[in-house]
Parts: C-alpha cells; structure tokens; sequence
C-alpha cells in the first residue's frame, strides 16, 4: 500500500495554508490518552516501530500528487506538497512500558507543516498498538504464570491487526501466536493444532486422532470437542496407548464449561497415567474468564485467546489526541472539559508515583525515571529496532511495579499523574493568552 | 505484505496431513454468524472483494516455503504446499445486502487442502468488513436523511480497517471520507477541514479563520470549538462578512452539548443573514447521540463519525464461523450448543422471511429471491468488482425492506431463518452420523 496518502483531507489542508504563508517555524505535538476506560488501570505502549517506519519513508510520488490536483490542490500547493519530508526529532516512551492518563507517549518537534501531516497515521498506530497491548496485558495478569497463546487472527480488524496483536500480546508474555506471518516477521515461536473440520473430515475421531499424531509425533495436542467432550478425551486416551506416543501430548478443550470438562479430563488423564499430558483450553474467552478459571484452580495448563483480546472488546479504543503544545512559544485548547496542557514535556516516575513536568526540568525527586526518551533526530532513527524480548523484559520490569488499585482486573483504580509546578503556572499563563487568542478579552 | 502466510499454523498442520494421506476430494465450507449481538438487528455483508483477491493471488513463494521448513514441515509437506493454489469455486452473498444470524454469508468448494488453507483470511476479511458495514449501517438509520461523513481514521485498528471503515460505511451510504487513500483507492469523495492545532497556530482564532477562508473560498468549514464555541460561531461570521464570501460555508461544533449549541449557532446565523451556512457535528458521536439529536430537530445538517463507527464500539466482532458442512457426504459438529447444520446451502428471502435451504432444492415459494450466487469458479472470479455506487444502490433496496423490529436502534429483534424441511430432516440424520463416528454409537 503506498503510505504518503494514509492522511485525513484536514492535514493536508492546513499544510497548504501553512506553505502558502511561510509558517514553517517548529512546532511541537504531543500524543497522549486522555481518560482511560472504566475498565482500564494501565496502559502498555506499543506501536512506536511503525510510527518511525512511516516517519522515515514519508515523501508524495507523482501518483499521490496527480491525485492531490485531480481534488482541487493548485499546483503552488502541490509544489509544496513534493518537497516535504520528515525531518523533525521524536521524543517517545519505548514499547513495553506500563503508562497512564495525560501522559505523552510521544512527542513529535518538527517544522510545523511536517509535524502536522503525520497525525492521523501516527495516532491510528499508536491507537491500535496500545488498545491491543493494554488488554493482552491483563490476560498477563490473569492468568498467573500460566501459558497464553495468541489465537486472534481470525477476528481482527484486518491484517494489520491481526499482525499488531501477535506482536503485542507478546511484549506483554504470550508465548506463541497462531499468526504464521506474524511468527515469521517478528521471529514469534508459531503454535496450532486442528479445527473441528480435522476430526469431520475423517471417518472416525478415533482416526482423526491417529493421523494427527502419526504426523506430529513430537508434541500432539487432540481437539476433543468436536462431538462429546469426555468421550473425546478418552478417545486421545486410547491414540496415544495404541501409538505409544512419547512426546509432549494435550488435549484441547473449545467449548463447553472448562472448569468442570477440565477436572474431568485432568481425572481421565491421569487415571491413564498420563500426568503430563497437558490441558489447553479456549473458546471466546476474556480475562475475567481465564481469571475465575485459574482462582478456581482449574487444572487448564495454556490458554488460547482469540477474539475478545483481538479487539480488545470492552474497550476497543484509546482516547488518544495529538494536540499542538508549542509553536511560536506555548499554546493549549480551552474546549469544553478538554483543556490540554502546553509545551514539550517529560514523564518522571518514582515510588511516589508520576509527574508530568516540561522537558526541560530537572528531576522532581532523586532516582526519578524519565520515561520519554529521543528516539528520533532530523528525521533519522537513533537506535535500530530491539527485538521483541528487549520490549518484553521491559514490560515485565514494569507489571512488578504497578500498584495493586491499578493492576487489579475489576473496577481498577489507575495512576493520576501530577503535573509540576512549572507545567501548571505554564498553562495559566498559557490560558490567559488563549483567551486573548480567541478574542475573548485579558 | 507478502499474503500466502497470513494463516494460522493449524491450517497448515491439517493440511499437511490431508496431502500426505490423499485426502484430495472435494469439501464445502460454510462462512456464516453464528448468533448476533443483542446491539444488532441486522447485518451488511461487505468484504466479499478482498476475499476474492486473496483467493486468486494465494500460492507459497520461495521464502515462504524456507520459512515453513525452518519450523519442522518435512521437504514431502513442502513440496504438496509448492503447489497450492486455490482452484475451486465459492458462492456468496453480494456486497451490500442485509443478513441475520446463520445464514451463510460464503460457501467455498475446492479440494480440502485448498479449502481448509484459507479459512483464516477469509474468516478475518468477511469479519471486520461486515462488523465495520453493520455498524455504519445504523448511522444510516439514525440520520433519518442527513450527512455522513466519514472521520474514522485516527483510531481504527490500522491501516486495514482505515480503508474498511471508508469503503464500508460508503457502502450504507456515507457521503465522503476524512482518509485521502481511501478516497483515492474507492473513488470516495474527499472532505476535512482544520483541526484545533490549525486555530492555536496563528495568533488569533479570527486570523486562522481569514487564513483559511482565502485558501478554501468555494467551500469552508470553521471549526469554533477552539476556545468557545458561541464566541468561535460569531468570529466565523465576522470573517465571512469581513471577506464577502459567497461559496458554501458552514460551521464544525465537536465539543460540548451539541444539542444546544447547534441551536445557539443556527440562531446567530440566521440572523446574520447565513441562513444557508450548514452546521456540522462531530466528536465521539454513538449512532444513538445522533439519534437522539435528530429526534430533537437540532439543527445539524451533517455528521463526522470517528471512533464509535470505526472500532464498532459496542459489537467490535461478529460471532462469524467457517465450518465444513461437506467432505464425501454431509458433516456436522456437534459441540455443545454449537451444532453446524450440514450442506451447501442457499437463502431464499420472500416477504414471509428468510429460508435456509440445500443449495439444490426448489425456491420456497413462488417469487422467493435466493442471495447466494456463484461469485468464481475454478479459482477464477466470475465477475469484476462492481463499484461502490452499485453496492451502495443494493443495500438502499434492501435498507426499505428491513422489518421495523430488525431496523430499530434500540433492542432490535433481528430476523430469524428458518430451515427447510429437507435441511432439517439432512441435520437429523447427519447427526446420528456424527455419533458414529464419534464411537458414541449408532
């Protein structure tokens, strides 16, 4: 898909009046979530790698500006048009880290037509990113140590999701995706069985199970629904006897109440002396489910988890804006219980929680961690991309440390983050000239 | 994207095992609904384009297939996959048409590798663009005749879902899109304004105003919810006065209570003499805000939609299915409360209802429409794609015809189906099948 046209008309607009005056001065955009769902105590950033991606390659070919003139863009603006790029400085919070209401996730410092083309791309990236990872991040939670399976290809919304959230749900733990391309790309351990179709298919489950097994005999893991389930289990009992299969085998269950159909495969299994045969279950769930399951101490070893963190369906987006802060010195919106805060910014954390300050202060406290780091300068990557364990160890060294309000599944209490002192006497000066701005009297 | 991996691993082992054993014979797989949300009378199939494409396009490249070997298929499955492609014939329901809860929405008959290899894909495409159509369908019930626009970009599941939200909700009857390739892509018609960043730039809100009026003469939208929306209203109209315009000009309200204040601006218009400049409405508006404010007769010519329409906010996936129905006789599954019904099959709808019969059998009664049709044969489509105003024409027809419980907004009782007697009596004895097979007895 050609890129440069992945933009809102507006964006496009507001850059031809901004060329046709000279305003080309920097400016500074600031990229944050402003409320959290009810159902959300924390956030997990991701989606930075392909922010920088677009940024790097950003540049109108012929096509794209041939089409820009057939809608009505004279050529003085489409002269502009060709000439621009992306040579500004990225300031963001790397993937991985756990982040909260108000605070920028990225800040974007270039010259202000460049900085504004790019917001519709860079808020639809970090909007899925973050959606897809905050709720795969609370199946972490969830499920207490046991394995997660990423399962959702099917229901995404498309390829790019079904891409985002492999990689996604691993930053924050699963270990393997049933996505192949996914696997491939971001090098994810892949994972699959059978479909129900497998076992219709042949004229016996019984013979379904046995050729599945002939032909992975290293690890087997028999979907034991189909019909009836305990009377599947028995039935990829008596498979593994009559094969002698010694590798890794389970059984799958996809539907039904997994509490019980687990204790009943988990007493068959073993009376077969199949201790480690392991139990997979899924079929639809969300993290509430797998929650009460592993609370009740269901004997399920690894969960499939599909649809419900694909879309992340209780809360399938983020509140995510991209708000002008600095362009000819500080500016904010005053909108109606939407008042942004002005200026370039950093995020400290420490034990006695985050602060929201200007880029430019010192640390609030000593041992602060600064959360925002420059990633990009003149329109160049600093670093290479770091490989998904990298982001993973760094999500991992941040769910120890959410406090219990946030971290907890239900009715969760997330993290307010201050602002400093500075930042606020900064955005009362800023107002009062806002409203001077909007001819509104001071 | 390199297309031939975006497959879950399960499809692939299954495959693999088919090609070893010869299991080569034709099969029929269904794509239906399994149950609709209780937020949706209907559905609008959408998707079908996409799904076709990857159909012809679909075989294993070089590097695909070294990838495969590098996760422990043998050379033998290797060389089956090499030469996959897929050759046989699908049947489904035209873009743009309304549909319930198990009604097949695609049926694909090819050998069983071929056909079991694109159930994930296919699954994922028909899923997000008939969850994205349905949803934007309901806009189209709400606005009772008023503008829609699409603005969905910025927070829709990727790039993907971007185009889908464009080229779908076009499809129930949005008049234009905020997303430039998508407008490009689907002959859409373009439209955006400015953003708040665009005011805050300049040093006063009517300086932006001017600005942006000289640069868009024939057609200006202002935004005026920067600072405050009625000062921002009367500083748009000083503006169009200072400067004579005579094109079309109109006013963006995305804050605050639209209801009232989309009085309080139809009001200072009117008496500047604008009565002819539009009021446009936007910011996080649910199809059931818009309901409300057209019930309400507030004065707002046009609606931008974004985030609610774009991630289906309250029904963010359909429970969409891919099941073998056919595999050397009629199949079915028989999981708790999940039974398949077997067969290929067609929908008959007639003013009684709707009818899912076998594909073979009689039309129900006298002047009864069937909705499935062959859409390829042989791997080859059958067709071009129609565009998007044909599929918009298809779903106005079927949009009048919707029974009001269905149409409804607000607990709508969708259509239910019922199965022909053959169907019904092909399920029973399909069903003592499955017993059988599953060593359950007779």
């Amino acid at each position: 898909m050609p890129g440069a046209l992945l933009i809102d008309l507006y964006e496009l607009n507001m850059v031809a009046s901004y060329l046709r005056r000279g305003m080309t001065s920097p400016a500074t955009f600031s990229l944050y979530v402003r409320a959290l769902s009810p159902h959300r105590g924390f956030l997990v950033t991701a989606g930075l790698e392909s922010c920088l991606g677009f940024l790097e390659d950003l540049s109108f070919d012929d096509e794209d500006l041939g089409y820009l003139a057939s809608i009505g863009f004279d050529p003085s603006d489409i002269g502009g048009f060709s000439g621009l790029r992306f040579d500004g400085d990225v300031w963001a919070v790397p993937e991985g880290r756990v982040v909260y209401a108000g605070e920028p996730l990225l800040e974007v410092s270039a010259s202000l037509p460049a900085a504004q083309l790019v917001e519709t791309f860079l808020l639809n990236q970090i909007t899925l990113h973050v959606t897809l990872a905050s709720k795969a991040a609370r199946y972490r939670v969830a499920a207490e140590g046991r394995d997660l399976v990423d399962f959702a290809f099917r229901r995404t919304h498309g390829k790019d999701a079904a891409m985002a959230a492999a990689r996604d749900s691993a930053i924050v733990g699963f270990v393997s995706t049933s996505n192949v391309e996914a696997a491939r790309r971001y090098g994810l351990r892949p994972a699959g069985t059978m479909a129900h179709s497998f076992i219709e298919a042949f004229e016996s489950e019984v013979g379904a199970f046995r050729a599945f097994a002939e032909d992975h005999p290293d690890s087997t893991t028999f979907l034991v629904d189909t019909y009836d389930t305990p009377n599947g289990v028995r039935n990829a009992i008596e498979t593994i006897r009559e094969l002698g299969i010694a590798g890794g085998v389970g059984v799958r269950l996809d539907s039904g109440d997994l509490d019980s159909l687990s204790r009943e495969a988990r007493k068959l299994l073993d009376e077969a002396g199949l201790e480690r045969a392991r139990i997979f279950a899924s079929g639809g769930l969300d993290e509430l489910e797998v929650e009460a399951l592993v609370r009740a101490d269901a004997p399920i070893d690894a969960f499939g988890i599909g649809t419900e963190m694909g879309v992340s369906a209780d809360a399938p987006s983020v509140d995510s804006v991209y708000k002008l802060v600095e362009y000819r010195g500080p500016v904010l919106k005053l909108s109606a219980q939407k008042t942004t805060a002005p200026g370039a910014k950093q995020v400290w954390r420490s034990p006695e929680g985050d602060v929201v300050a200007l880029r430019d202060e010192a640390a609030p406290s000593a041992g602060a961690e600064p959360l925002l780091e420059p990633v990009m300068r003149g329109g160049a990557r600093l670093a290479s991309a770091p490989p998904i364990g990298q982001i993973a160890a760094r999500f991992d060294a941040d769910l120890g440390r959410i406090p219990e309000p946030a971290r907890r599944l239900r009715d969760p209490e997330p993290v307010v983050a201050r602002h400093s002192d500075a930042l606020v006497a900064l955005t009362d000066r800023t107002r009062a000239e806002a409203l001077r701005r909007a001819g509104l009297g001071a």
